[in-house]
């Protein structure tokens, strides 16, 4: 992208790794709208960004808080001791499990828990795991990090292959890491599927890496696994959190992170070196939506999936198109044309200002997931948006001419 | 350090370069506080963390701007644009240069700023020079990184040797790194030695990082160097900056970077994948700030200063010791003991209950300023601080016996 206005002309070199990172897909994507058609209003289901202020009580919350002095302070490191003790409280009672305080780290949201994970597990030249569908934020870290990728595929129904994930184990491995409810599928990975992949990195001296950002929009009730519930968690399991969509505070930066002790001590450096602590306001808004906002959770929760619903039940009606799986956040759509994800999401702006995601962000291109999918955002709009995204893929998929169907 | 509790069994394996990083100095100069005398006022001039609230201004502004809901969404990952534009157009002022607001990227805080120059100009196996005394976060960041450390000596008053430097300089030198007003030594480098790195810098392709932290407490006036003003400034330069100390806001996590256009795109990359975006309360205020507080600023500058003077003027009175250097936050004392400052640093803890940093957390154990130097905040307290501080030192020293001087 040039930058006019801006030196060209230079002599600094750069990092190799870095040059050879792909750009933010969402930033690519937004490129895209120069081209949206005028007079329609755009359909965002790119990011998952909540739309919706914080609740109220939140709101009157942070004013209270923000008169406080610590509030402007340094707090510790690995994040604010109350928030920590309701974070290890609550999830022992989510997941069965027995946690403590010292096992949960606060960090500048989830993308630096899995960060500091990385850093703590895996240095250039070692390997880790990425399961396919990716979060592509997740490769760029390794990418830029000199670590190797190994691409774990997925089924045809968006679910980890353990068939295939043995191949792919060897002493070079560092870590295997996974996305449920999947970011980019809404797929939600079941508890037997989650402890076989336990134990293949326990045999394999290596670290399980679940992000779980979208835990609160799961679908099925329950604990989520059982993982934390096992007496030999703290030996393979790293778990991710992020407090930005389900209290709609990503402009905070609250994420945590939960691992054994050995894990932490390593995490504690990384952060001291990158952000010394997290956001205090923030801390102090997760604390109180751990505590306060179960009715408001329980709600978004609700209406979040009963948008996913709708958006199943209007998809049946798109003429060739599949829903290859969905849950909390998003759906992952199979297109049925002959031409890529990346040029079907492109028309789609162009055509219809509707902004998806292509599959080719979170997966190899020639794969099916890269060449056919598209994430949808749906907990971005609610059900007049839906029709309206409906409509306008029954419009786009008519105007296509049979050469471009597959 | 044990941590009773936590599950020491276990299988995967960490990060070797993460595992040979020196945990953070200040958290294990924390631990010596279990030694310090029952009954005694601690005195703690080991952080340079502010004290005192903002001020009472910003946290009106703070309320007003937390009821909106832009202040809990997504922002821009390289920063809100009119935060940009502030500080491109006061640097402009303040260094007679002509910045854009593309050349200026906010961080969550100037650690991190530090790590994303460091992200975008090198990769393991490269090499970065930083300068003696260095600051440890620095340090920390480039070794788990895997990163080559060279460390360039000083002058016996604590300014860069330039004589040194050519020999430091080869093909895998990808940045010198600096602090002034230093960190730890308060220092000011002059422009002209900070013109002669810059040249070296360029004649081998290399950038010059200089953290400014300190900025607005150096106790020179005008611009504080014209490296912003030379017409070929994106070819070589990387500031970084923070705005928790300026405006005692370390709780918010705003620093700030200011680099060229292809510098900034690699930047951009990696703050995507860290922290998405700084906290949006914390970027409203650091523009608050720039927007309204030039007369607080001014008055804790003049503050800081006479607490400097008032400093040195105690020290005269201490038997055998010398200030080495002074300036903005810092001051570096040499203490007149055989044995290292290490120990010094820890039994004036337990003495007399004065936490200070001792000079071989940042310079290596055998130089002058490793073995004899520690570091002073003195910043953070007032002159009746700074008179008990002069009174504890004294009687430390009064108390060590013939064998133990040098």
């Amino acid at each position: 992208m040039p930058r006019p206005g801006l030196c060209d002309d230079w002599s600094m070199k750069l990092s190799s790794r870095m040059l050879t990172t792909r750009p933010s897909p969402i930033m690519e994507a937004k490129t895209w709208l120069a081209h949206a058609p005028q007079g329609v209003s755009l359909l965002d289901l790119s990011q998952a960004a909540p739309a919706d202020p914080p609740a109220p009580e939140m709101l009157a919350a942070m004013a209270r808080e923000i008169v406080h002095d610590d509030c402007h302070r340094y707090g510790p490191i690995l994040g604010n001791a109350s928030l920590r003790a309701a974070i290890a409280a609550r999830w022992s009672a989510i997941y069965g499990a027995d946690l403590d305080a010292r096992h949960v780290g606060i960090t500048a949201g989830c993308n630096q828990a899995f960060c500091a994970a990385i850093a703590a597990l895996a240095g250039p030249g070692d390997t880790v795991v990425l399961a396919t569908p990716y979060y592509f934020n997740h490769a760029m870290r390794l990418q830029y990090a000199g670590i190797n990728i190994r691409l774990w595929t997925c089924t045809a129904g968006m679910m980890p292959d353990l068939a295939a994930l043995p191949a792919l184990m060897d002493g070079s491995v560092r870590a295997i890491v996974l996305v449920s409810p999947s970011n980019p599928t809404g797929a939600e990975y079941d508890d037997q599927t989650l402890n076989a992949v336990f134990e293949i990195a326990k045999a394999h001296d290596a670290a399980m890496i679940l992000d779980e950002t979208y835990l609160d929009f799961r679908t099925g009730s329950g604990p989520p696994h059982s993982l934390l519930a096992r007496p030999d968690w703290q030996e393979v399991f790293i778990h991710l959190y992020s407090f930005s969509k389900v209290y709609r505070i990503p402009g905070h930066r609250v994420g945590a992170l939960v691992a054994g002790g050995k894990v932490m001590a390593e995490v504690e450096k990384y952060l001291d070196c990158e952000t010394i602590c997290a956001s205090q306001i923030g801390q102090r808004s997760a604390l109180f939506g751990i505590e306060e906002l179960a009715a408001d959770v329980a709600r978004m929760r609700q209406d979040i999936n009963a948008r996913r619903l709708r958006l199943l039940a209007l998809a049946a009606q798109w003429p060739g198109w599949t829903i290859a799986s969905s849950g909390a956040y998003f759906a992952f759509a199979m297109h049925p044309f002959a031409a890529p994800a990346s040029k079907i999401a492109k028309d789609l702006v162009t055509e219809e200002a509707v902004l998806v995601l292509p599959g080719e962000m979170f997966a190899p291109e020639h794969s099916d997931a890269g060449r056919r999918g598209l994430r949808i955002a749906f907990a971005n709009v609610a059900n007049d948006g839906l029709e309206t995204l409906s409509v306008r893929v029954q419009n786009f998929t008519r105007r296509q001419d049979g050469a471009n169907l597959a």
